[in-house]
Protein backbone atom coordinates (compact mmCIF):
# COMPACT_ATOMS: atom_id res chain seq x y z
CA UNK A 1 0.00 0.00 0.00
CA UNK A 2 1.06 3.61 -1.01
CA UNK A 3 1.87 6.02 1.62
CA UNK A 4 -0.83 9.36 1.57
CA UNK A 5 0.80 11.07 -1.25
CA UNK A 6 2.34 13.94 0.67
CA UNK A 7 1.27 17.99 -0.52
CA UNK A 8 3.64 21.24 -0.61
CA UNK A 9 2.86 24.45 1.04
CA UNK A 10 4.04 27.73 0.11
CA UNK A 11 2.72 31.18 2.11
CA UNK A 12 2.45 34.57 0.58
CA UNK A 13 0.91 37.42 1.95
CA UNK A 14 -1.97 39.48 0.52
CA UNK A 15 -0.35 42.79 -0.98
CA UNK A 16 -2.05 46.52 -1.57
CA UNK A 17 -2.37 46.90 -4.61
CA UNK A 18 -4.07 43.06 -5.17
CA UNK A 19 -7.03 44.48 -3.00
CA UNK A 20 -9.82 46.08 -4.20
CA UNK A 21 -12.18 48.32 -3.05
CA UNK A 22 -13.54 46.28 -0.80
CA UNK A 23 -10.01 45.37 0.93
CA UNK A 24 -10.18 42.11 -0.41
CA UNK A 25 -8.04 39.97 -3.06
CA UNK A 26 -9.31 40.47 -6.79
CA UNK A 27 -10.24 36.79 -7.93
CA UNK A 28 -7.70 37.01 -10.32
CA UNK A 29 -5.02 37.44 -7.75
CA UNK A 30 -6.07 34.14 -6.36
CA UNK A 31 -4.49 32.57 -9.43
CA UNK A 32 -1.77 34.52 -9.13
CA UNK A 33 -1.15 32.88 -5.70
CA UNK A 34 -1.06 29.10 -6.57
CA UNK A 35 0.91 29.92 -9.88
CA UNK A 36 3.66 31.25 -7.52
CA UNK A 37 3.18 28.63 -4.87
CA UNK A 38 3.75 26.27 -8.15
CA UNK A 39 6.90 28.34 -9.55
CA UNK A 40 8.16 27.18 -5.71
CA UNK A 41 7.13 23.74 -5.52
CA UNK A 42 8.96 23.30 -9.70
CA UNK A 43 12.04 25.34 -8.71
CA UNK A 44 11.89 23.18 -4.87
CA UNK A 45 12.03 19.72 -6.85
CA UNK A 46 15.09 20.74 -9.17
CA UNK A 47 12.75 21.38 -12.58
CA UNK A 48 13.00 24.70 -12.93
CA UNK A 49 16.22 24.38 -15.62
CA UNK A 50 14.38 20.75 -16.92
CA UNK A 51 12.63 22.42 -19.16
CA UNK A 52 14.43 24.20 -21.96
CA UNK A 53 17.19 21.25 -21.09
CA UNK A 54 14.99 18.54 -22.00
CA UNK A 55 12.88 20.63 -24.87
CA UNK A 56 9.38 19.99 -23.11
CA UNK A 57 7.25 22.30 -21.42
CA UNK A 58 3.52 22.13 -19.66
CA UNK A 59 1.04 24.41 -21.16
CA UNK A 60 -1.73 25.57 -19.09
CA UNK A 61 -4.87 24.16 -20.69
CA UNK A 62 -7.92 24.12 -17.83
CA UNK A 63 -7.68 26.28 -14.88
CA UNK A 64 -10.85 27.06 -12.31
CA UNK A 65 -11.33 28.02 -8.74
CA UNK A 66 -13.90 28.54 -6.11
CA UNK A 67 -13.87 31.18 -3.38
CA UNK A 68 -15.86 30.55 -0.49
CA UNK A 69 -13.97 33.19 1.79
CA UNK A 70 -12.40 36.97 1.00
CA UNK A 71 -8.40 36.73 1.43
CA UNK A 72 -7.38 40.10 3.05
CA UNK A 73 -5.25 42.82 3.30
CA UNK A 74 -1.75 42.19 4.46
CA UNK A 75 -3.08 38.41 5.57
CA UNK A 76 -0.75 35.33 5.26
CA UNK A 77 -2.41 32.95 3.14
CA UNK A 78 -0.85 29.14 3.05
CA UNK A 79 -1.33 28.14 -0.80
CA UNK A 80 -1.10 23.85 -0.47
CA UNK A 81 -0.69 21.94 -3.52
CA UNK A 82 -1.31 17.92 -4.28
CA UNK A 83 -1.22 16.40 -7.36
CA UNK A 84 -4.83 15.95 -8.38
CA UNK A 85 -4.25 13.34 -11.01
CA UNK A 86 -1.33 12.44 -13.91
CA UNK A 87 -3.14 11.47 -17.42
CA UNK A 88 -0.71 10.37 -20.38
CA UNK A 89 -0.51 13.45 -22.17
CA UNK A 90 -1.18 15.84 -18.68
CA UNK A 91 -0.93 16.46 -14.68
CA UNK A 92 -3.55 18.00 -12.75
CA UNK A 93 -2.28 20.55 -9.38
CA UNK A 94 -4.64 21.12 -6.89
CA UNK A 95 -4.80 23.98 -4.76
CA UNK A 96 -5.80 24.79 -1.36
CA UNK A 97 -6.01 28.25 0.45
CA UNK A 98 -6.44 28.83 3.85
CA UNK A 99 -5.73 31.99 6.18
CA UNK A 100 -2.72 31.25 8.23
CA UNK A 101 -3.77 33.07 11.23
CA UNK A 102 -7.55 31.23 11.56
CA UNK A 103 -7.00 27.75 9.46
CA UNK A 104 -10.20 28.53 7.44
CA UNK A 105 -10.65 27.35 3.89
CA UNK A 106 -10.70 30.60 1.32
CA UNK A 107 -10.57 29.19 -1.86
CA UNK A 108 -9.33 26.02 -3.95
CA UNK A 109 -8.37 26.19 -6.95
CA UNK A 110 -7.63 23.14 -9.94
CA UNK A 111 -4.64 23.91 -12.76
CA UNK A 112 -4.40 21.26 -15.84
CA UNK A 113 -0.98 20.92 -17.93
CA UNK A 114 -0.47 19.67 -21.14
CA UNK A 115 2.85 18.49 -21.79
CA UNK A 116 4.42 19.53 -25.13
CA UNK A 117 7.23 19.24 -27.20
CA UNK A 118 8.87 22.65 -27.05
CA UNK A 119 10.12 22.67 -30.86
CA UNK A 120 6.72 21.83 -32.51
CA UNK A 121 4.21 22.54 -29.69
CA UNK A 122 2.63 19.12 -31.13
CA UNK A 123 1.51 16.88 -27.57
CA UNK A 124 3.67 14.00 -25.63
CA UNK A 125 3.80 11.74 -23.07
CA UNK A 126 4.38 12.63 -19.51
CA UNK A 127 7.93 13.77 -19.39
CA UNK A 128 9.61 10.84 -16.98
CA UNK A 129 12.16 13.27 -15.17
CA UNK A 130 8.57 14.86 -14.00
CA UNK A 131 7.56 11.87 -12.95
CA UNK A 132 10.63 10.88 -10.99
CA UNK A 133 10.76 14.28 -9.14
CA UNK A 134 7.36 13.84 -8.05
CA UNK A 135 7.63 10.24 -6.84
CA UNK A 136 10.41 11.48 -4.63
CA UNK A 137 9.22 14.44 -3.06
CA UNK A 138 6.05 11.98 -2.29
CA UNK A 139 3.97 13.77 -4.04
CA UNK A 140 2.81 11.67 -6.21
CA UNK A 141 2.94 7.32 -5.58
CA UNK A 142 5.34 4.98 -7.79
CA UNK A 143 2.42 3.39 -9.61
CA UNK A 144 0.50 6.64 -10.30
CA UNK B 1 -41.06 31.49 -28.70
CA UNK B 2 -37.93 33.74 -27.34
CA UNK B 3 -35.56 35.49 -30.15
CA UNK B 4 -32.02 34.05 -29.53
CA UNK B 5 -30.47 35.90 -26.60
CA UNK B 6 -27.74 38.34 -27.54
CA UNK B 7 -24.46 38.47 -26.64
CA UNK B 8 -22.26 41.97 -25.63
CA UNK B 9 -18.72 42.04 -27.32
CA UNK B 10 -15.85 43.54 -26.04
CA UNK B 11 -12.02 44.32 -27.75
CA UNK B 12 -9.53 44.29 -25.76
CA UNK B 13 -5.29 44.49 -26.86
CA UNK B 14 -2.83 42.42 -25.18
CA UNK B 15 -0.11 44.63 -23.96
CA UNK B 16 3.45 44.54 -23.42
CA UNK B 17 3.44 43.81 -19.24
CA UNK B 18 0.84 40.76 -19.25
CA UNK B 19 2.90 38.45 -22.10
CA UNK B 20 4.77 36.15 -20.56
CA UNK B 21 8.60 35.22 -22.06
CA UNK B 22 7.41 33.55 -24.88
CA UNK B 23 5.12 36.47 -25.87
CA UNK B 24 1.68 35.47 -24.64
CA UNK B 25 -0.34 36.08 -22.44
CA UNK B 26 -0.10 34.91 -18.52
CA UNK B 27 -3.27 32.64 -18.29
CA UNK B 28 -4.59 34.85 -15.79
CA UNK B 29 -5.09 37.95 -17.75
CA UNK B 30 -7.46 35.74 -19.69
CA UNK B 31 -9.77 36.23 -16.33
CA UNK B 32 -8.48 40.13 -16.15
CA UNK B 33 -9.85 40.21 -19.77
CA UNK B 34 -13.25 38.40 -19.02
CA UNK B 35 -14.09 40.73 -15.92
CA UNK B 36 -13.40 44.02 -17.95
CA UNK B 37 -15.37 43.25 -20.56
CA UNK B 38 -18.01 42.64 -17.60
CA UNK B 39 -17.65 45.61 -16.31
CA UNK B 40 -18.40 47.48 -19.67
CA UNK B 41 -21.19 45.10 -20.07
CA UNK B 42 -22.58 46.42 -16.49
CA UNK B 43 -22.14 50.14 -17.40
CA UNK B 44 -23.02 49.72 -20.66
CA UNK B 45 -26.99 48.52 -19.22
CA UNK B 46 -26.76 51.14 -16.74
CA UNK B 47 -26.18 48.48 -13.66
CA UNK B 48 -22.78 50.56 -12.72
CA UNK B 49 -24.77 52.40 -9.67
CA UNK B 50 -26.90 50.12 -8.93
CA UNK B 51 -25.48 47.96 -6.61
CA UNK B 52 -24.58 50.45 -3.82
CA UNK B 53 -27.87 52.04 -4.25
CA UNK B 54 -30.04 48.93 -4.19
CA UNK B 55 -27.80 47.50 -1.52
CA UNK B 56 -26.68 44.60 -3.00
CA UNK B 57 -23.39 43.14 -4.63
CA UNK B 58 -22.79 40.13 -6.94
CA UNK B 59 -19.06 38.58 -5.57
CA UNK B 60 -17.86 36.08 -7.87
CA UNK B 61 -18.00 32.57 -6.25
CA UNK B 62 -16.55 30.33 -8.99
CA UNK B 63 -14.11 30.88 -12.23
CA UNK B 64 -12.42 28.86 -14.85
CA UNK B 65 -11.28 28.63 -18.07
CA UNK B 66 -10.17 27.06 -20.88
CA UNK B 67 -6.86 28.05 -22.88
CA UNK B 68 -6.91 26.40 -26.32
CA UNK B 69 -4.72 28.90 -28.30
CA UNK B 70 -2.35 31.65 -27.08
CA UNK B 71 -2.97 35.18 -27.25
CA UNK B 72 -0.25 37.35 -28.25
CA UNK B 73 1.40 40.92 -27.64
CA UNK B 74 -0.27 43.33 -29.15
CA UNK B 75 -3.42 40.92 -30.36
CA UNK B 76 -6.89 42.74 -30.55
CA UNK B 77 -8.68 40.25 -28.64
CA UNK B 78 -12.93 40.11 -28.78
CA UNK B 79 -14.33 38.95 -25.86
CA UNK B 80 -18.26 38.03 -26.44
CA UNK B 81 -20.27 37.57 -23.07
CA UNK B 82 -23.18 35.60 -23.01
CA UNK B 83 -25.67 34.75 -19.93
CA UNK B 84 -24.95 31.41 -19.57
CA UNK B 85 -27.75 30.48 -16.46
CA UNK B 86 -29.75 32.45 -14.37
CA UNK B 87 -30.00 30.14 -10.75
CA UNK B 88 -32.33 31.76 -8.22
CA UNK B 89 -29.24 33.05 -6.13
CA UNK B 90 -26.51 32.81 -8.87
CA UNK B 91 -26.01 34.07 -12.31
CA UNK B 92 -23.42 32.47 -14.91
CA UNK B 93 -21.50 34.51 -17.45
CA UNK B 94 -19.71 32.95 -20.16
CA UNK B 95 -17.21 34.59 -22.25
CA UNK B 96 -15.61 33.30 -25.46
CA UNK B 97 -12.44 34.94 -26.32
CA UNK B 98 -11.24 35.22 -30.46
CA UNK B 99 -8.43 36.70 -32.22
CA UNK B 100 -10.31 39.40 -34.02
CA UNK B 101 -7.91 39.77 -37.21
CA UNK B 102 -8.05 35.92 -37.36
CA UNK B 103 -10.92 35.34 -36.10
CA UNK B 104 -10.17 31.85 -34.54
CA UNK B 105 -11.07 30.91 -30.63
CA UNK B 106 -8.44 31.47 -28.10
CA UNK B 107 -10.07 30.66 -24.65
CA UNK B 108 -13.83 29.93 -23.25
CA UNK B 109 -14.11 30.87 -20.00
CA UNK B 110 -17.34 30.50 -17.43
CA UNK B 111 -17.82 33.31 -13.93
CA UNK B 112 -20.27 32.35 -11.33
CA UNK B 113 -21.50 34.97 -9.37
CA UNK B 114 -24.00 34.76 -5.98
CA UNK B 115 -25.68 37.43 -4.79
CA UNK B 116 -25.97 38.78 -1.29
CA UNK B 117 -26.60 41.76 0.77
CA UNK B 118 -24.20 44.08 1.09
CA UNK B 119 -24.92 45.22 4.56
CA UNK B 120 -25.04 41.29 6.18
CA UNK B 121 -23.19 39.47 2.85
CA UNK B 122 -26.24 36.64 3.08
CA UNK B 123 -27.60 35.12 -0.37
CA UNK B 124 -30.22 37.11 -1.47
CA UNK B 125 -32.84 36.51 -4.42
CA UNK B 126 -32.07 37.22 -8.40
CA UNK B 127 -32.15 41.53 -8.09
CA UNK B 128 -35.12 42.52 -10.30
CA UNK B 129 -33.06 45.41 -11.41
CA UNK B 130 -30.14 43.37 -13.29
CA UNK B 131 -33.03 41.11 -14.67
CA UNK B 132 -34.58 43.70 -16.17
CA UNK B 133 -31.86 45.29 -17.36
CA UNK B 134 -30.85 42.17 -18.81
CA UNK B 135 -34.15 41.14 -20.62
CA UNK B 136 -33.91 44.72 -21.83
CA UNK B 137 -30.65 43.87 -24.07
CA UNK B 138 -31.60 40.77 -25.18
CA UNK B 139 -29.26 38.84 -23.22
CA UNK B 140 -32.08 36.92 -21.48
CA UNK B 141 -35.67 35.81 -22.24
CA UNK B 142 -38.44 36.88 -20.46
CA UNK B 143 -39.13 33.53 -18.98
CA UNK B 144 -35.54 33.03 -18.01
CA UNK C 1 11.28 78.07 -37.62
CA UNK C 2 9.98 74.98 -37.13
CA UNK C 3 6.38 74.00 -35.88
CA UNK C 4 5.44 73.08 -32.15
CA UNK C 5 6.16 69.41 -32.19
CA UNK C 6 2.89 67.00 -32.30
CA UNK C 7 1.70 65.60 -29.30
CA UNK C 8 0.13 61.79 -29.37
CA UNK C 9 -3.00 60.85 -27.35
CA UNK C 10 -4.10 57.68 -26.68
CA UNK C 11 -7.26 57.05 -24.08
CA UNK C 12 -7.68 54.37 -21.44
CA UNK C 13 -9.99 53.45 -18.71
CA UNK C 14 -9.02 52.71 -15.39
CA UNK C 15 -10.34 48.89 -14.24
CA UNK C 16 -11.56 47.61 -10.87
CA UNK C 17 -8.75 45.62 -10.68
CA UNK C 18 -6.07 48.56 -10.69
CA UNK C 19 -7.93 50.75 -8.16
CA UNK C 20 -7.39 50.32 -4.49
CA UNK C 21 -9.50 50.83 -1.69
CA UNK C 22 -9.93 53.76 -1.39
CA UNK C 23 -11.29 53.64 -5.47
CA UNK C 24 -8.83 55.15 -6.81
CA UNK C 25 -5.66 53.94 -9.39
CA UNK C 26 -2.46 52.14 -7.77
CA UNK C 27 0.42 54.55 -8.53
CA UNK C 28 1.98 51.61 -10.31
CA UNK C 29 -0.92 51.59 -12.65
CA UNK C 30 0.03 55.04 -13.89
CA UNK C 31 3.16 54.13 -15.26
CA UNK C 32 1.54 50.88 -16.75
CA UNK C 33 -0.79 53.65 -18.41
CA UNK C 34 1.95 55.40 -19.75
CA UNK C 35 3.21 52.08 -21.00
CA UNK C 36 0.47 51.09 -22.82
CA UNK C 37 0.22 54.76 -24.75
CA UNK C 38 4.11 54.12 -25.45
CA UNK C 39 3.18 51.19 -27.10
CA UNK C 40 0.27 52.60 -29.14
CA UNK C 41 2.76 55.46 -30.51
CA UNK C 42 5.42 53.03 -31.38
CA UNK C 43 3.30 50.61 -33.07
CA UNK C 44 1.07 54.07 -34.59
CA UNK C 45 4.66 55.09 -36.50
CA UNK C 46 5.36 51.51 -37.50
CA UNK C 47 8.41 51.08 -35.46
CA UNK C 48 6.48 48.07 -33.95
CA UNK C 49 8.35 45.16 -36.09
CA UNK C 50 11.75 47.55 -36.43
CA UNK C 51 13.18 46.62 -32.90
CA UNK C 52 14.38 43.19 -34.05
CA UNK C 53 15.09 43.38 -37.79
CA UNK C 54 17.40 46.59 -36.97
CA UNK C 55 19.07 44.94 -33.80
CA UNK C 56 18.75 47.30 -31.05
CA UNK C 57 16.36 48.00 -27.98
CA UNK C 58 15.29 51.04 -25.71
CA UNK C 59 15.42 49.80 -22.32
CA UNK C 60 14.28 51.91 -19.88
CA UNK C 61 16.39 53.38 -17.68
CA UNK C 62 14.59 56.08 -15.76
CA UNK C 63 11.12 56.38 -14.98
CA UNK C 64 9.31 59.77 -12.79
CA UNK C 65 5.84 60.25 -11.76
CA UNK C 66 4.39 62.98 -10.14
CA UNK C 67 0.80 62.55 -9.06
CA UNK C 68 -1.64 65.77 -8.23
CA UNK C 69 -5.37 64.38 -8.32
CA UNK C 70 -6.83 60.44 -8.24
CA UNK C 71 -7.72 58.47 -10.89
CA UNK C 72 -11.00 56.52 -10.11
CA UNK C 73 -12.28 53.63 -11.31
CA UNK C 74 -14.22 53.58 -14.67
CA UNK C 75 -12.90 56.99 -15.63
CA UNK C 76 -11.48 57.80 -19.05
CA UNK C 77 -8.07 58.75 -18.83
CA UNK C 78 -6.42 60.35 -21.70
CA UNK C 79 -2.32 59.80 -21.52
CA UNK C 80 -0.81 62.46 -24.06
CA UNK C 81 2.79 61.92 -25.22
CA UNK C 82 5.55 64.27 -26.42
CA UNK C 83 9.13 63.90 -26.85
CA UNK C 84 10.82 65.69 -23.94
CA UNK C 85 14.71 65.30 -25.33
CA UNK C 86 16.93 63.55 -27.75
CA UNK C 87 20.06 63.08 -26.29
CA UNK C 88 22.75 61.25 -28.49
CA UNK C 89 22.20 57.75 -26.73
CA UNK C 90 19.05 58.53 -25.03
CA UNK C 91 15.38 59.97 -25.72
CA UNK C 92 12.90 60.83 -23.20
CA UNK C 93 8.88 61.25 -23.33
CA UNK C 94 6.93 62.78 -21.05
CA UNK C 95 3.35 61.93 -20.28
CA UNK C 96 0.07 63.98 -19.01
CA UNK C 97 -2.72 62.17 -18.09
CA UNK C 98 -6.12 64.34 -18.19
CA UNK C 99 -9.68 63.18 -17.19
CA UNK C 100 -11.40 62.95 -20.19
CA UNK C 101 -14.42 64.28 -18.89
CA UNK C 102 -13.38 67.16 -16.50
CA UNK C 103 -10.23 68.06 -18.47
CA UNK C 104 -8.10 68.31 -15.61
CA UNK C 105 -4.73 67.12 -14.96
CA UNK C 106 -3.96 63.94 -12.92
CA UNK C 107 -0.55 62.80 -13.29
CA UNK C 108 2.40 63.88 -15.16
CA UNK C 109 5.53 61.24 -16.19
CA UNK C 110 8.63 61.31 -17.71
CA UNK C 111 10.20 57.91 -19.24
CA UNK C 112 14.39 57.90 -20.42
CA UNK C 113 15.13 55.31 -22.64
CA UNK C 114 18.73 54.48 -23.58
CA UNK C 115 19.59 52.70 -27.22
CA UNK C 116 21.23 49.67 -27.24
CA UNK C 117 22.62 46.49 -29.25
CA UNK C 118 20.23 44.32 -28.60
CA UNK C 119 23.20 41.55 -29.52
CA UNK C 120 25.60 42.95 -26.64
CA UNK C 121 23.34 45.36 -24.85
CA UNK C 122 26.01 48.30 -25.22
CA UNK C 123 25.44 51.74 -25.98
CA UNK C 124 24.69 52.57 -29.28
CA UNK C 125 23.97 56.23 -30.85
CA UNK C 126 19.96 57.46 -31.80
CA UNK C 127 18.93 54.90 -34.59
CA UNK C 128 18.02 56.62 -37.89
CA UNK C 129 14.85 54.69 -38.32
CA UNK C 130 13.70 56.20 -34.87
CA UNK C 131 14.53 59.81 -35.97
CA UNK C 132 12.77 59.55 -39.10
CA UNK C 133 9.22 57.98 -37.46
CA UNK C 134 9.16 60.57 -35.21
CA UNK C 135 10.10 63.53 -37.24
CA UNK C 136 7.31 62.13 -39.69
CA UNK C 137 4.76 61.98 -37.06
CA UNK C 138 6.05 65.82 -36.26
CA UNK C 139 6.98 64.10 -32.91
CA UNK C 140 10.30 66.24 -32.97
CA UNK C 141 11.54 68.50 -35.46
CA UNK C 142 14.10 68.30 -38.04
CA UNK C 143 16.95 69.36 -36.56
CA UNK C 144 16.42 67.82 -32.80
CA UNK D 1 26.43 62.75 17.62
CA UNK D 2 23.59 60.77 16.40
CA UNK D 3 24.51 57.10 15.02
CA UNK D 4 23.91 56.64 11.20
CA UNK D 5 20.48 55.80 10.61
CA UNK D 6 19.44 52.31 9.69
CA UNK D 7 17.81 50.72 7.43
CA UNK D 8 14.95 48.63 6.85
CA UNK D 9 15.07 45.05 4.21
CA UNK D 10 12.55 42.98 2.60
CA UNK D 11 13.38 40.16 0.18
CA UNK D 12 11.04 39.47 -2.92
CA UNK D 13 11.15 37.14 -5.80
CA UNK D 14 10.72 38.07 -9.05
CA UNK D 15 7.71 35.81 -10.34
CA UNK D 16 7.08 34.65 -13.87
CA UNK D 17 3.82 37.03 -14.61
CA UNK D 18 6.20 39.81 -13.65
CA UNK D 19 8.92 39.59 -16.39
CA UNK D 20 8.61 40.42 -19.56
CA UNK D 21 9.48 38.29 -22.61
CA UNK D 22 13.31 39.11 -21.97
CA UNK D 23 12.84 37.32 -18.91
CA UNK D 24 13.43 40.43 -16.79
CA UNK D 25 11.25 42.24 -14.32
CA UNK D 26 9.17 45.02 -16.49
CA UNK D 27 9.56 48.22 -15.30
CA UNK D 28 6.48 48.76 -13.28
CA UNK D 29 7.12 46.00 -11.03
CA UNK D 30 10.39 47.84 -9.47
CA UNK D 31 7.82 50.43 -8.09
CA UNK D 32 5.94 47.31 -6.48
CA UNK D 33 8.92 45.59 -5.01
CA UNK D 34 9.21 49.47 -3.53
CA UNK D 35 5.81 49.45 -1.75
CA UNK D 36 5.72 45.79 -0.77
CA UNK D 37 8.98 46.14 1.07
CA UNK D 38 7.18 49.55 2.61
CA UNK D 39 4.05 47.81 3.98
CA UNK D 40 6.43 45.39 5.63
CA UNK D 41 7.87 48.46 7.19
CA UNK D 42 4.75 50.06 7.78
CA UNK D 43 3.27 46.53 9.46
CA UNK D 44 6.77 46.57 11.38
CA UNK D 45 6.92 49.68 13.25
CA UNK D 46 3.10 49.21 14.14
CA UNK D 47 1.81 51.13 12.04
CA UNK D 48 -0.65 49.84 10.26
CA UNK D 49 -3.56 50.49 12.09
CA UNK D 50 -2.39 54.06 12.72
CA UNK D 51 -3.68 55.44 9.61
CA UNK D 52 -6.65 54.92 10.32
CA UNK D 53 -7.62 55.69 13.95
CA UNK D 54 -5.70 58.88 13.78
CA UNK D 55 -7.49 60.05 10.95
CA UNK D 56 -4.41 60.84 8.92
CA UNK D 57 -3.12 59.41 5.63
CA UNK D 58 0.09 59.74 3.45
CA UNK D 59 -0.60 59.17 -0.41
CA UNK D 60 2.26 59.17 -3.01
CA UNK D 61 2.64 62.69 -4.75
CA UNK D 62 6.11 61.56 -6.58
CA UNK D 63 7.24 57.82 -7.58
CA UNK D 64 10.84 57.74 -9.69
CA UNK D 65 13.44 55.14 -10.22
CA UNK D 66 16.63 54.17 -12.14
CA UNK D 67 16.83 50.96 -13.63
CA UNK D 68 20.68 50.25 -14.00
CA UNK D 69 20.50 46.32 -14.17
CA UNK D 70 17.62 44.13 -14.88
CA UNK D 71 15.57 41.67 -12.28
CA UNK D 72 15.59 38.09 -13.87
CA UNK D 73 13.06 35.30 -13.32
CA UNK D 74 13.27 33.52 -9.92
CA UNK D 75 15.89 35.62 -8.72
CA UNK D 76 16.18 36.69 -4.90
CA UNK D 77 16.12 40.63 -4.19
CA UNK D 78 16.99 42.42 -1.34
CA UNK D 79 15.02 46.09 -0.81
CA UNK D 80 16.64 48.32 1.70
CA UNK D 81 14.79 51.17 2.87
CA UNK D 82 15.76 54.43 4.46
CA UNK D 83 14.09 57.42 5.10
CA UNK D 84 15.91 60.06 2.77
CA UNK D 85 14.39 63.14 3.96
CA UNK D 86 11.31 64.26 6.60
CA UNK D 87 10.00 67.46 5.71
CA UNK D 88 7.12 69.78 7.51
CA UNK D 89 4.58 67.93 5.28
CA UNK D 90 5.77 65.14 3.68
CA UNK D 91 8.22 62.38 3.58
CA UNK D 92 11.21 60.49 1.38
CA UNK D 93 11.48 56.89 1.48
CA UNK D 94 14.47 55.46 -0.62
CA UNK D 95 14.62 52.18 -2.16
CA UNK D 96 17.54 50.41 -3.60
CA UNK D 97 17.29 47.21 -4.86
CA UNK D 98 20.39 44.39 -4.75
CA UNK D 99 20.59 40.90 -6.34
CA UNK D 100 20.84 38.57 -3.00
CA UNK D 101 22.70 36.23 -4.63
CA UNK D 102 25.37 38.31 -6.60
CA UNK D 103 24.88 41.54 -4.47
CA UNK D 104 25.06 43.73 -7.30
CA UNK D 105 22.53 46.46 -7.33
CA UNK D 106 19.98 46.87 -9.78
CA UNK D 107 17.78 49.69 -9.12
CA UNK D 108 17.10 52.58 -6.88
CA UNK D 109 13.82 54.20 -5.88
CA UNK D 110 12.45 57.24 -4.04
CA UNK D 111 8.48 57.72 -3.15
CA UNK D 112 7.49 60.96 -1.85
CA UNK D 113 4.41 60.85 0.45
CA UNK D 114 2.69 63.90 1.41
CA UNK D 115 0.27 63.92 4.71
CA UNK D 116 -3.09 64.78 4.77
CA UNK D 117 -6.29 64.71 6.58
CA UNK D 118 -8.67 61.86 5.96
CA UNK D 119 -11.34 63.71 6.27
CA UNK D 120 -10.54 66.70 3.95
CA UNK D 121 -7.88 65.24 2.20
CA UNK D 122 -6.12 68.47 3.28
CA UNK D 123 -2.40 68.58 3.78
CA UNK D 124 -1.23 68.08 7.54
CA UNK D 125 1.75 68.50 9.42
CA UNK D 126 4.45 65.33 10.23
CA UNK D 127 2.30 62.84 12.50
CA UNK D 128 4.58 62.64 15.43
CA UNK D 129 3.15 58.50 16.00
CA UNK D 130 4.95 58.35 12.68
CA UNK D 131 7.74 60.30 13.58
CA UNK D 132 8.33 58.30 16.97
CA UNK D 133 7.92 54.92 15.82
CA UNK D 134 10.94 55.61 13.13
CA UNK D 135 13.09 57.20 15.92
CA UNK D 136 12.18 54.02 17.69
CA UNK D 137 13.53 51.41 14.93
CA UNK D 138 16.48 53.99 14.43
CA UNK D 139 15.02 55.14 10.50
CA UNK D 140 15.68 58.73 11.05
CA UNK D 141 17.41 60.73 14.49
CA UNK D 142 15.51 62.60 17.43
CA UNK D 143 16.32 65.74 15.61
CA UNK D 144 15.42 65.00 12.05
Amino acid sequence: MNPKPRTFVHEITVRFQEVDRAGIAFFGRIFEYCHVAWEELMNHIGLRDVFGAEGWGMPLVHAEADFSQPLRLSERIAVTIHVGGCGEKSITFEFTLHGVEEGDKRAVARHVHAFVELATLTPRSFPESLRHALIREGLIAIDD
